[in-house]
């Protein structure tokens, strides 16, 4: 079939939310694709009339089901589809990147001969950065909080060797309905390894007309601080909060470190 | 002044190299600055008749000297100007962001008033994971292996925990000509701490011309196989090679954990 040889599948990142975030070389992957698959709300932005995807058949699906969504890409790129798979942030990020290379290494070997790229995207935690200052300046971790895939103890180990280490910390997925408790436990952790002026940053939604950004010390942090949508950004020992007259202050965390 | 309540300054990420990963947001912002600051082969990328900066004055310096160019940025958009900082990745990681409010704490009083946005890139260390695969698929470290503004105890220190937390490692300005032993110590770390078979990416230079990736099993990992274009990746110990045929593996870090 000589289909097979023209077909591709591409990964993309759609960035925080805005348009304004979304890099050409995704724009370009969405434009030309014949099929974008991807979590419903993703898709459905660039599927309506007007929008840069114009052609391409969509396949939506729920968001927990990153395995199928990517086996379904790779038969479609092996049935010679110019295949888009959209992840929202950047795809290798606790995202789909990782779940397509899962399927492609228990696939069909003829996977692994398609056409597989990955385009980068604006990660939740580099605009929530951005939006505040620069809390990440110094060095830093990303955690997934979502203990779907991987046991708590593991979750609460990394988070208790990153707090040991110093480092400022993201916080991916903190909170959802079908995981109650985990960033309780979370926050729990931090006020037993933590001063209490240390700054958390609650960034929700960022670049999205829902956005919402808050900045507590960890005295004053609240389990419901947090949503799915939110990105918890844990600053280091150093991290400053820098206050202006009448607008929100700036995070940061200096460049250079104490011994 | 009026000028005063006009003036901004935006710190800007560059991404990677190519134009196909900037963002709109940021070719906007270079597009109505009125003057450019940065690193000299930044800043000259977009000061060149043709390019989506016509109108800007520039201001290059050498590429250690982000404290002196951070003030000039505040001192010209204190006078006015609608100053960008241009940062290659994303300013916010190991680069000018920092710096910035660095300078707005210990500056005069006026600069906290000042309209100073940061918008974000994409990191050298996301775009060398879409290159290869998605080998930042779970949880990970960045670290900035440069001792300039921190010693080198610190850096061994979190790159100890952040073996010890099983996480991938991302390491920025792995060797300079200034710093030729750092990498090196931390590749010997690195076989103290972890299997032979562990998976490093050395990628130089992505979505440039003098792209080159790499992928090598710690074992076979030298030091002059970085250099201060290159992000190195170190694989947790779940991070996994992808054979394919007459093309480059895959490297991916599997998104489910074991305890």
């Amino acid at each position: 079939m000589s289909g097979q040889a023209r077909g591709s599948l591409t990964v993309t990142g759609l960035g925080p939310g805005a348009a304004e975030h979304l890099t050409p070389a995704v724009v370009q992957a969405l434009a030309q694709a014949t099929d974008l698959i991807g979590y419903g709300p993703y898709v459905e932005r660039f599927a309506s009339p007007g929008t840069i995807v114009t052609k391409a058949r969509t396949h939506t699906s729920d968001n927990g089901d990153e395995l199928t969504r990517a086996r379904l890409a790779l038969t479609l790129a092996s049935g010679g589809a110019r295949a888009v798979v959209v992840s929202s942030g950047d795809p290798g990020v606790f995202a789909m990147a990782a779940a397509v290379f899962e399927a492609v290494e228990y696939g069909p070997p003829a996977w692994r001969a398609l056409d597989i790229q990955v385009l980068p995207g604006i990660t939740a935690m580099l605009a929530a950065a951005a939006r505040v200052g620069a809390p990440l300046g110094h060095d830093f971790c990303a955690i997934n909080l979502s203990d779907n895939l991987k046991p708590w103890s593991l979750i609460e180990r990394r988070l208790r060797l990153a707090v040991e280490g110093d480092f400022a910390i993201a916080l991916y997925n903190p909170r959802s309905k079908a995981r109650p408790v985990g960033f309780a436990r979370a926050i729990a952790l931090l006020r037993d390894t933590c001063e209490p002026t240390r700054l958390l940053v609650f960034a929700r939604a960022i670049a999205t007309p829902s956005e919402h950004v808050r900045i507590v010390p960890l005295a004053e942090a609240e389990t419901e601080m947090a949503d799915m949508r939110t990105l918890v950004i844990v600053g280091s020992s150093a991290t400053r909060c820098i206050e202006r007259p009448a607008t929100p202050p700036f995070v940061y965390t200096p460049r250079s470190a104490q011994t």
